[in-house]
């Protein structure tokens, strides 16, 4: 029975990078999303970045141990990335635009790591 | 549109203590079957108990902020409890089973929550 | 060499009760504080609740783990927490009081089991 | 009252990656040793990559959103990247040796961001 998805995660290496980057740009956004002022309108998508960062860096780890589930945890976090990366693409700062992309690229290679 | 489900999380208590216990029972049995000296034999559920206790501490924090996407990961957390449960339950120890139990009801709390 | 503190986790029962509660009220005071009209006051306080929501939950999981590390993280859970309770307390809400109360006691099991 | 401590992450860079790379290290590793003929003379080891892991990721979450308490945290880290370090060091399996360097690399990153 097999405990692991494979001996070896160098087949996950672009999908953890992807999760990687994708938690700290939400971080990061979250942060600078609490400054702006017009925070108040921004309430839907900083609740948005909280659940993505957290599954991105959770889906990282799984990957990392060869879990049995890191593709169903894949197909989650793919879910909340496309509409983490919809909802900060309504912003036009620099944080928001860098944020929808890591979102983007994350929500494909999880797609891809989880077919 | 709902950033959160509701402005209550009264209704998820039930479902984010039996988490909060799974998740305690999930570790201390890993750390138990350690020092078992059939933890050859354990390996497997070693896995399991990894990833089981990992996903209860992420539901119960999602539960807990009212995420839009708390039922989502409850279905994952049903999933991996009842495995988990099916794991321990070929183990004598009181650890094993305790965690058996624990498992069971968590993926029932999840399931009810996720319906 | 002592891999865990304790063959027991009986000891910290109470700690990782106060973690967890204090958790779940991080979490839905962050949560609630968002929807509040005077958001932008509150940033230090949402920024703290971050901070204070994640080193619960993790304490939490190292102690029902028995890490040798668990002292440890208490300690800077109690710091984490203690900041929590004053920022929480410049609001009036229930759920920044509640949260306030919460924080507190945390951080006295954290002082108390970290000793 | 500064709520993170600058409003650019770039400075910590190099200790987000070096987080990130030993977390990957040690739940590989932890993985790993499960698979070993010798695991029972790993159990030590395994609970220091369980912890290692751990607060890798959550530095690296907090270092991201630049959080107050980052420099704290970090140095916890570098004191359980240490002590993973010896621990891994003391095997001769190419994911321990990794895991090691892994580790040391991340405890010098972790103690120059907190200096």
């Amino acid at each position: 029975m097999p405990t692991v998805v494979d001996s070896s995660v160098t087949q996950f290496q672009t999908c953890i990078d992807a999760c990687n980057k994708c938690m700290q740009a939400c971080e990061e956004c979250l942060t600078s999303c609490l400054k702006e002022a017009d925070v108040q309108a921004r309430v839907h998508c900083i609740n948005m970045l909280r659940d993505c960062a957290d599954i991105c860096a959770l889906a990282s780890q799984w990957m990392s141990r060869g879990s049995m589930y890191a593709k169903q945890l894949c197909q989650v976090c793919a879910t909340i990335c496309d509409a983490c990366a919809t909802e900060c693409a309504k912003f036009q700062d620099a944080h928001c635009k860098d944020c929808a992309d890591a979102c983007r690229k994350c929500a494909d290679e999880c797609r891809r790591m989880s077919a």
